[in-house]
């Protein structure tokens, strides 16, 4: 089965021509020791669009999380996030063996809490507990539907988290999506948060990498545990320079990933037989259902015309990218129209 | 204040003249060699009364959840439980920090969930997340208010685990409760369970300690675990002999706790401004509302009269025990409807 | 086989008809909850006897190190202690489960190492290397031979340590035979250590418990580590009762089983076929080796009179303790001159 | 100071124009979820190369070992190694962080050890200690100066190690170094590890990671860890062309590195004032002394020269590697007889 769109996920996204020749063409040296150029510069830029001292380059998201927690947390302690975060659900356990920190996880809506919802889950100061340390938020909402925390529900949760001692952390895997659907700057987000990455691998369509951001307080203990968990590469510069290509190229045109969400959104909640609310599509991610059990057969007929989707706790999911133009998705609209047609027409 | 009826917790059930002298005149040994004969003749009542090979004897309930959850999984597995179980609110976070598992935490009813529900949480084996391996069942729910798991229940349970590969582990800290209430032999509970403990210190009346019980495989591990915990003690036969005492005195007198639980409840019942529905209170435990944001004021007036209960989660909770009489009940329901009409009537 | 003279260990001391009347009549509460009179007041006479703020009594000194290091650690960090020390062999692997840290093994003399030795064992401030963070020190040496380690000494390795902001912990499974011994108040050691634990189970008689010392702040770290790893108990004032008479009434005896413990090493150093340094038994532990292979001959010959030693390393070790008297010691010798003599005479 | 011939570390190997060129040009896909066809290519070749069934890609070498321990072991087991071995020293006390296991550190020669010393270090079943469960080997030894386990060495370890139950693992930083300078091929040295893994970024040349290979079962559990510890990338072809031109094009050259090294080592050994013993440099790796405390002095008048060595436990090493050619090597011979006679002459 030859695939012709693949809404699977954006984390499939290839690096172009371009891309690829300046990669090529990167300055190296050893980045374990601090040597590589365009590792470095990298970080600076990262670091800068976050509003942050400094920034460490990673090989992966996860590590990004994994580290923050691991600087922010001691044995025993707890995090509080939605039910529906990544690291509760794809990264393995690993808050439990690398931390030794629990999590809390609250019902939000979409993959959105509210402060009181945070004031309720903060426990009090008692050894008979697990002691409520961190904060974190995934911007934008991955199993939630990509949706968009919001600058004002942050803030409001930012100061929840300092009434009570606690630090807060961005999950930014798809964070530029959110900064570029709401409008709104990456170091608006920072200024929240004291541990804060953004992903070049899914819409940014690098390759390879997330850069952490914090103060350089906290840039120099999560070095330690970089080096602990095996992230420490050598010439990263080759990777890197897909990330600094990224974030120079890639960024303003998430704006069309967008559009073709709510392109496929609007063809979905026209349909007979399935079931979205298109309010929820902010960005990137388009959640829908399909009704009288035919969600395999759905998912199924559109593999068929070359088109594949994700499942997901009994939902499909189509999430659009850079490797996904106009054309495909027109392509994608006439197909969902006349499968749907076919099946609850 | 000098207290007078002390309903705030069985934990606080002071051992008896009776018991004192038993546990004086206790043969010892040294426990970590295993020489001692106190302790081995405990381990092995409470091995047979729950149909299991091999018991462990420990300081603590909370470290027998502990040993059994680290003997059962590996680093980076989930635990199921119900959202109000102990290791997720009174065992500091050690379920992350000593086993390196996660919890998934289940909305039960009293503390009590379906089989159903398990079914839905388990996850399928995929190196994304972490791998269920442990079902942990309360008996009976403290936070869901001393309810017992019926024996249909645990047995469907345990059907579902066994489909599913899953270890069963009862954290048994008012086990007796439940099985003197239910009718039920604790090797009726035995028999569902890989791992599953009696606690000696709460309605029980001993000192300290707790009994672990398991297959002999089980127990040859659980001994490391205990080892490295600083579980192993030393002429342990003292207060080893304070629970051999308890579970030949004071089993069966559980059921004046549960009497004297719902006389409370009844009364408790009656009063205006007093909110239960008596059904749920089915062992030693009596959850209890009080309205118009008098909780606080309610428990201070009772402690005026030298009568303690504890706050629970913005309810009162009292619990009856051994060292709770008749007349000390009787004394707590006159004053429970005289302050109850001082306030509401 | 009766066993007439047991110096296999101090651990199996058992408690005597004095100490079990004291622990039958002590008041009790629910410790767990700080309740417990008791208790309480075994730890304010330890904490006095240390000279440090506060203590908190645990079921093992398994438990006192393992809380010690988990305080004094983060995951990464460095324990520096000599290989001969008891976290290495005795306890399970803890130190890496329940602190996540490293140990540096020092090769002492007879378990103590020097100031230089500690000093070339720290490691610089670098990202790939774990980060010293505590100085452990047993006291006295069990596997080398109940060695002494002496106040000067001490007060160098204490120096070298506030040099490089290390925490300083005496493991004190035998502190007051080092005390005795030497002449030194328990709480001239206490001035040189962050935490410091005296051992109640041991040559002191009673049956259950270490006594773990620090500052107020220390402690109520402690506290947490405590529960978390389950040694929170309830009643325990009964077993905390056995060491306040033990502290009252069985520590300046043991400088009775120091006496006896030269007995045995000057007998030992006169018999043919024997090895030892009779200069090396400072306390009340003998390590003698056995020529020409007979070290298994020898221990089973001795059993045969109803002496039992332990065997370690290839040497046979005697212990001598509060349950072997003056008439036992020379019964012990009668027999080492007998069998040394049939053996090699 | 510009750097004419870098000797600091076979870590700093620059990619080259062939390399790069087949890395911009590599097919890619998301090795997440295994669609990475140059990923999958890679790790074919290695598996093969180290006859194992499966391999796994990795961002560091430090990884794999972590991975490695990680899957042999459970927390509270202990892994034999040299005191030298790099997890000892480089890996940010990773193994207890990730394993919760301890280290036994074996006094070897030259990083290696004897199958005497590892029976010696093997520890009995008993639930007082640590239990050994796996041997870990370093080829070549970094800090014990590039030396080569010797195949019968290895087979002699490997016989102790399957009849005691141990895993065997090799951290293979430096193993085609050995391969090559020893004439035996990687799957000579597979045949007797349960887990093995080659390095692409030292003497190879290629920029970023490690190959890890084992069973089929060994594999599938190492998934889950590469996810945990946030070594799962995406289009990770790019990087891992690296390796496949890499371990078509640089691995035989290593000849030459090996003759370098050899160039150096007469040198040195030839002048006043330096030590060295030229029989021990096998490989790449040339660990060297300056008398009279002139090691800073030495190196320091070197690097006025252009050329940079490191400095390590007191000593200076010099590692050749591909960015390294003759007429560096002799340049390095000339300033090297120069200084040492302007020292020491």
């Amino acid at each position: 089965m030859e695939i012709k769109v693949d809404l699977f996920s954006d984390t499939g996204t290839r690096p172009s021509q371009d891309m690829r020749r300046f990669m090529a063409e990167a300055e190296v040296g050893d980045e374990q020791l601090g040597e590589d150029p365009s590792v470095n510069r990298l970080c600076r830029m990262a670091a800068e669009m976050m509003g942050k001292d400094e920034a460490i380059y990673l090989p992966s998201g996860l590590m990004a999380n994994q580290i923050s927690y691991a600087v922010h947390t001691k044995a025993g302690d707890e995090i509080i996030m939605d039910q529906t975060a990544h690291p509760i659900h794809y990264e393995a356990g690993a808050v439990a063996v690398i931390s030794g920190a629990s999590i809390k996880a609250l019902a939000g809506e979409g993959g959105i809490f509210t402060a009181d919802d945070l004031k309720a889950a903060i426990r009090g100061y008692d050894y008979h507990s697990p002691q409520t340390r961190v904060v974190s938020i995934e911007q934008t909402t991955n199993l939630g539907g990509g949706r968009i925390w919001p600058l004002e529900r942050i803030a409001e949760i930012a100061k929840i988290a300092a009434d009570n001692g606690l630090k807060m952390h961005m999950d930014g895997a798809r964070m530029l999506n959110a900064a570029i659907a709401a409008g709104v700057e990456p170091l608006d987000y920072g200024q929240y948060f004291d541990s804060i990455w953004l992903d070049l691998s899914k819409g940014l369509g690098a390759p390879v990498g997330s850069v952490l951001a914090g103060s350089a307080e906290f840039i120099e203990k999560a070095r330690f545990w970089k080096q602990r968990l095996g992230g420490a590469m050598r010439q990263a510069g080759i990777i890197a320079a897909g990330g600094i290509f990224a974030l120079e190229h890639n960024v303003s045109r998430l704006k069309e990933d967008h559009e073709h969400a709510k392109m496929l959104a609007k063809t979905i909640d026209a349909q007979p037989g399935l079931e979205i609310d298109p309010d929820t599509v902010e960005t990137n991610i388009v959640l829908f259902s399909v009704k009288d059990n035919k969600t395999e057969l759905f998912a199924d007929e559109l593999l068929k015309e070359g088109i594949r989707v994700s499942r997901l706790n009994g939902k499909l999911r189509a999430v659009t990218h850079l490797d996904v133009n106009r054309d495909d998705i027109r392509f994608a609209v006439k197909n969902i129209e006349k499968i749907a047609n076919q099946i609850f027409g």
